[in-house]
């Protein structure tokens, strides 16, 4: 397993996480947990997938279908009755969107895409899931909500990330700090907004 | 024409029949019932054919686009005025889901994805369309309906067509058995909900 | 750059100035502007590529990233706080839709597509982005509006378009004949509705 793929995994759990407390918040069934789950923690990387042109991971690869799996369990399990479920929601929200955007940037500079295309496909898969959870579940997007600031870190991890993988400076330990950069500046802007 | 093919048309007419008569009980005029026909019932399949990249079959084979045609010019003339609209529009997508999650199952076995990737891409076929037809009307998607059950009979049916398939006991009848199952299983899962 | 490209851009900037007059009605900020502007005016031509199997211009091509940054600093510096905003709107979006419609079915024609299927993705072209953009504005799409005519005049261009590229008559001056009069009909369904 190489770096990019266990980043990806990762967000793919935060995100599907995101997507299980939503569920728990609107009364879904367990079912529609999972399903909900699927889509924010699948969604944007098949949507990345799809626009690079080769079939998406969490369709040749069954690994992607452990983390929805093991985050509706944990949902489901312990914290369905949780009263900061926003609050938690938010927090891994942020670690799914910190990690996507690198990946998604990473992969587009492997498809050789140009590197202002490469930071686009960066946010778009950052913010793509979580758009479509939101969506689907019938809430006004966290992206569009005035005040808050959400595709800004986004932009900024997608492009240090292109940065550091055209300076071939990218690795785990550059990949982390932008990652990290990325969920705090996240965080910190929810808590100001 | 192949049985899948058939089985791919009716799936393809049951859910613009499904989309048609939602789009009559919220008001949509004829042009927006055909639009809404067409969304619900190529929706799912185009997904699935981008996915296993190849061009969607809505947009290469004509063929497809009588059933949407068909299913809003019966539903304009016929059903428009019923009032059991919703009981009417649950079966028919109950008999899109049937279908639709048997032929995503058997293309993604076709187009070599492994047997997990073929039963999630089933599964994908069969809801996506629906979940499409949802969301724009702006309705909670019967996807998500705590205490109804939707989404197991699909991936039930996605899971017998694999086994099938990599049995090479997969024909005609046994499609039509596992089709009647899944649709038995939504109707009583709605009737009980 | 070709007369397809130039058409595109300019469809892309008034789909882009729809998306930020609509997010200038619902509040949303400045990055919220920007990324709506994306969405509508980037998300059709995404499809439509996705769709016929090649990388999807957005990500190709930089040079589509300027007509949706150009459009969100014109509405937020000139628009916003107009008091007409719906009815510009409308006339963007009716321009989005005539050169879009062009756009995608002459595209769907040089990938080979038969002629129903290049007036289906003509179709889908023009009216995907600002489905989108409804959809995730929480708006009831256009689209579905009774007594307005949305999708007809994107039809009849489309249709139009491929019967011209098959007679091998299309260029700068029919495409502008068949813009006009796409939009045209568009915005007298919209005053006459």
């Amino acid at each position: 397993m190489n770096a990019a793929l266990i980043l990806d995994l990762f967000g793919v759990f935060f995100f599907a996480v995101s997507g299980s407390l939503l569920a728990a918040r609107k009364g879904f069934d367990l079912v529609g947990s999972l399903l909900l789950a699927c889509l924010v923690s699948l969604g944007g990387g098949v949507a990345r997938d799809v626009i690079i042109g080769v079939v998406p991971v969490a369709f040749s690869n069954p690994l992607y279908l452990a983390p929805p799996l093991l985050a509706t369990s944990l949902v489901y399990f312990l914290f369905s009755r949780l009263e900061k479920v926003s609050k938690l929601l938010v927090l891994f929200d942020a670690g799914g969107l910190a990690l996507f955007c690198i990946v998604g940037a990473l992969k587009a500079v492997d498809a050789g895409l140009n590197p202002v295309a490469a930071v686009l496909l960066g946010v778009t898969t950052a913010v793509g899931g979580g758009l479509l959870r939101d969506v689907v579940a019938n809430e006004v997007p966290q992206l569009f909500n005035p005040g808050d600031i959400y595709a800004l870190p986004a932009f900024l991890g997608a492009a240090l990330t292109v940065v550091l993988a055209k300076l071939d400076w990218f690795n785990v330990l550059t990949g982390v700090a932008v990652a990290g950069l990325v969920f705090l500046l996240r965080v910190l802007a929810w808590r100001a907004g």
